[in-house]
C-alpha cells in the first residue's frame, strides 16, 4: 500500500523493530558459532545490546511479546516432533523427582533470600515462586543445536520440564491467592486437577490418535498436508493450554510429540517447520535480552541481591535436578542438573504478576529479572561442556551449527 | 509460564485468534479444492465467516494485522524467488503500458462514480484513488498455485504491479495534498522521486551484489546461512519500502528477486521459505474477508453503490490492463487483465486514510470496502479460466493445489 499515514506508521515501526531484532540475532549467532560459542547466548545478547540496556533502538512491545511466543511455541513443538511419546514415558518416574526437586529447592531458597533481605513473607513466596520455572526452551535450543535431543538425559529434562510447569502453575496459585488473601481450596484443587488431566490426556491420547489418523495423510505423500494438520494442532493445543492454566509450550511440545510418530520419515514437515523456527524463535531470545534494563544497577544493594539470587538460582536447580536423577552416573546427573538452569521468560512472567499484584518492590523486580536473563546466559556453555563428550561426529568441529534432519537429507538428495 | 494472568490473558485472547483463524483458513481451503476451486477463495470467505459479518468470532485488530503484513511480505518474497530480474526487464516496457493504463481508467472511473453520486470533489479523488492499486499477492498466490510463474503474462503482471503501486503512491500523495489544501508540489515531486528511484536502484543493484555475495555463501552448500541472509533482506527491504512511500510488498518481492539467481539451485531455501508462507500467508488472507462488515448494508443505496463500484473496479481493469498488453494474442491481453483486477488490502487502506481525514462518508467507505473484498474473490476463478488451458500436468486435475519446487525435489530424493 502506498504512502506511511495513519496505520501504516505503526506498521513501519513494528516491522522495523522486527527488523533489527532478527537481523541482531543473526549476526550476534553468527559471531558467536565462529568463535565457537552458543548461538543462543548470542542472540539473548543481541537483545540486551538493542533493548533499553544499552542502544534503545527497540522496546519490548505486547505486538513483540506475542511474536516471541508464538516463536518459543514453535520451538518446542519442533523439539516434540523428535520425540517419542514412549521415550519420555520410560524415563517417567526419573522425570518427575527431577521436576519436583528441582521446583522445591529453589522455591525454599527464593523464600529464605527474601526473608534475610527484608521482604514480606508474600513478596518472598512471590520470589520462591519466581525461582521455580524452568525455561525449558533454552536447553532445547542447546540441545537440538548439539543434536542430542535423542539422549536419555535430554528426555529426562523435557519430562522434568513439564512436571517443572505444573507444579510452577500450582505453586503460583497459592502464592497469589495468599497475596490476595483469598485461598480456596477448591479452585487450587481445581486448577491442579485440571492441568494434570489436560497434560497427562494430551500426552497419552494425542499419539494414539495422531497414528490412527495419519495413514490417511501419508498415503498422497505430500508435505503439506501433514505440516498444515501439526499448525492446527501446534497452535490449538498452545491455546488449550494457556485456558488450562499450564504453558503454551507444554501444548505445543504435547502437539509436536503426538505427531513424532507418524511424521517420523517425513522430513518435508522437519523442513517447513524449521523454516518457521528460524525465522520466529530469534524474537524469542531477543526479547529475553531486551527484558533487562540495566539502568537500574545502579545502587549497590540491588546488585548485590541480583548476584545472590542468581547463584542460589543456579546452584539449587543444579543439586535438586542432578539428585533427582540418583542413580544415573554424576556425568549424566550434571547434565540434567545444568539442562534445568535457564529460567528465561518464566521467571520474568512471574515477577512481573508481583509486580502486577503489588506485593513485590522493585528492587526484588530487578534482582529477578537479572536472574532470569542471567540464568540463561550462564546456562548454555555449561550445557555444552557437560555434553562435550557426547556430541555427534558433526558436533566435535562446531557443535552449535543447527542440527537438521533434512539438511543432511538434501545434500544426499 | 503458568497461569492465565495480566498480560497472559491478552497473548492467550490474540493466540486463540490466530488458532481460530489459521484453523478456518486449512479448513476452507480444503474444502475449495476439493470443489476444484481456487483455495485463495475458501480462506477469504473463512475471514468473511469467522469475522465480524457472521459469526464474530475474531475481530480485526493491529496485532492481527501486523501478522497479516508479515504473511504477505513472505509471498511476495517467495515470488520474487522465482523470478529473475531479466524476466522483468524482458517485459518492461509492456509491464509499464498496463500498469498505467490499468491506473487511469479506474481512477477516472472512480472519480465519475462518486460525482454522479453526490460525493464532493476531494472524495471523488479518494475514491478513484481507491480503485487504483492491485493487490498483486492474491494473483501471485493463485499463479504460484497453478505453477505459471514462468509464464510471460505473469512477468508482466509483476512488473505492472510494481508501476501501479508507485503511480498508486503519488496518486495518493497527490489527493491526500489536495484534501488537506496544502498541495507541495517540491515535496509530490520528492515523493515520487524517491519511490522510483529506490525501486530502480534495488531491482538494477540487488541483483548483481547477490550473485557477488552468494558464492561465498554457496561454498558451505548449506541451506540455512542462505535462508537468515534472505530473512535479513526480506524485512529489511521491506521496511526501507515502507519509510520510502512504497508498499512493503515491493522491497520483499525485490529482495527474493535479487535472490532468486544465487539461489536458483537451493531447493532448501524455497522449502524453508515455504514454511512461513503457509504458516502466515493464511492471515494475510483471513484477515481481507475479516474487513468485510455486512451489516452495513442494510440500505439499498449502499448495496446499489457498492455493486456498480465494484462492477466498474472490474472492468476497468480488465480493460485498461487488457490493452497495455496490445500485441499479444486476445488470450494473453485476457490473463493480463484479470491478473491485476483484485484489490485486496490496497483499497482498504486507502479507503481508510479518507476516513481517517473525515473525507469519505461512510456509505462510500462500506462500498469500497466491498468492492476490496470482492474483486479478491472474484479474481481467481477468472485467472483459473483464463490461465486454465495453459496449466501444467500437475495442475489440470488439480490446480490449486500448492505448486512447490522441493515437494517434487522430495519426492525424487
Amino acid at each position: 500500500m502506498p504512502l506511511v499515514l495513519g496505520a501504516a506508521v505503526e506498521q513501519a515501526q513494528v516491522l522495523l523493530a522486527l527488523f533489527i531484532m532478527i537481523a541482531a540475532a543473526k549476526v550476534m549467532a553468527e559471531i558467536f558459532e565462529r568463535m565457537k560459542q552458543p548461538a543462543v547466548v548470542g542472540e539473548i545478547l543481541a537483545g540486551v545490546i538493542i533493548g533499553p540496556s544499552v542502544l534503545g533502538w527497540v522496546q519490548p512491545s505486547e505486538i513483540i511479546g506475542i511474536v516471541a511466543e508464538i516463536g518459543v511455541i514453535f520451538l518446542l513443538f519442533m523439539v516434540g516432533l523428535e520425540t517419542k511419546p514412549q521415550s519420555i514415558l520410560r524415563v517417567g518416574k526419573k522425570a518427575f523427582l527431577v521436576g519436583t526437586l528441582g521446583v522445591i529447592l529453589p522455591f525454599i531458597a527464593g523464600y529464605l533470600i527474601a526473608m534475610a533481605w527484608d521482604g514480606s513473607f508474600v513478596e518472598a513466596m512471590f520470589i520462591g515462586a519466581a525461582l521455580v520455572a524452568t525455561s525449558v526452551g533454552i536447553t532445547a535450543r542447546v540441545l537440538g543445536g548439539l543434536g542430542l535431543l535423542d539422549k536419555r538425559t535430554s528426555k529426562i529434562i523435557l519430562g522434568a520440564a513439564v512436571i517443572d510447569d505444573i507444579l510452577g502453575l500450582i505453586i503460583l496459585s497459592i502464592v497469589s491467592a495468599v497475596s490476595t488473601g483469598k485461598v480456596n481450596y477448591v479452585e487450587l484443587g481445581k486448577t491442579a486437577l485440571l492441568a494434570i488431566g489436560f497434560t497427562a490426556l494430551v500426552a497419552t491420547i494425542g499419539s494414539h490418535a495422531m497414528k490412527r489418523l495419519a495413514p490417511r495423510v501419508a498415503v498422497l505423500k505430500l508435505d503439506k498436508p501433514f505440516f498444515n494438520t501439526g499448525l492446527i494442532l501446534c497452535l490449538g493445543l498452545s491455546v488449550a493450554s494457556m485456558y488450562v492454566g499450564v504453558a503454551a509450550i507444554i501444548g505445543a511440545f504435547l502437539a509436536g510429540m503426538a505427531l513424532a510418530e507418524p511424521t517420523e520419515e517425513n522430513h518435508g514437515m522437519h523442513k517447513l517447520t524449521s523454516g518457521v523456527t528460524e525465522f520466529l524463535v530469534p524474537f524469542f531470545l531477543v526479547n529475553i535480552g531486551m527484558q533487562l534494563n540495566l539502568a537500574v544497577f545502579k545502587e549497590w544493594e540491588v546488585v548485590a541481591l541480583a548476584v545472590v539470587i542468581t547463584f542460589f538460582a543456579c546452584i539449587t536447580k543444579f543439586i535438586g535436578c542432578g539428585l533427582g536423577a540418583w542413580g544415573l552416573s554424576r556425568r549424566e546427573m550434571a547434565q540434567v542438573g545444568v539442562g534445568m538452569i535457564p529460567r528465561g521468560e518464566v521467571g520474568i512472567v512471574v515477577a512481573q504478576i508481583g509486580l502486577g499484584l503489588a506485593v513485590i518492590t522493585d528492587k526484588f523486580f530487578a534482582a529477578v529479572l537479572f536472574m532470569a536473563v542471567a540464568t540463561t546466559l550462564i546456562a548454555p556453555p555449561l550445557i555444552k561442556h557437560f555434553f562435550a563428550e557426547d556430541t555427534n561426529k558433526d558436533g566435535i568441529s562446531d557443535p552449535f551449527e543447527e542440527h537438521d534432519v533434512s539438511e543432511e537429507f538434501t545434500r544426499i538428495g
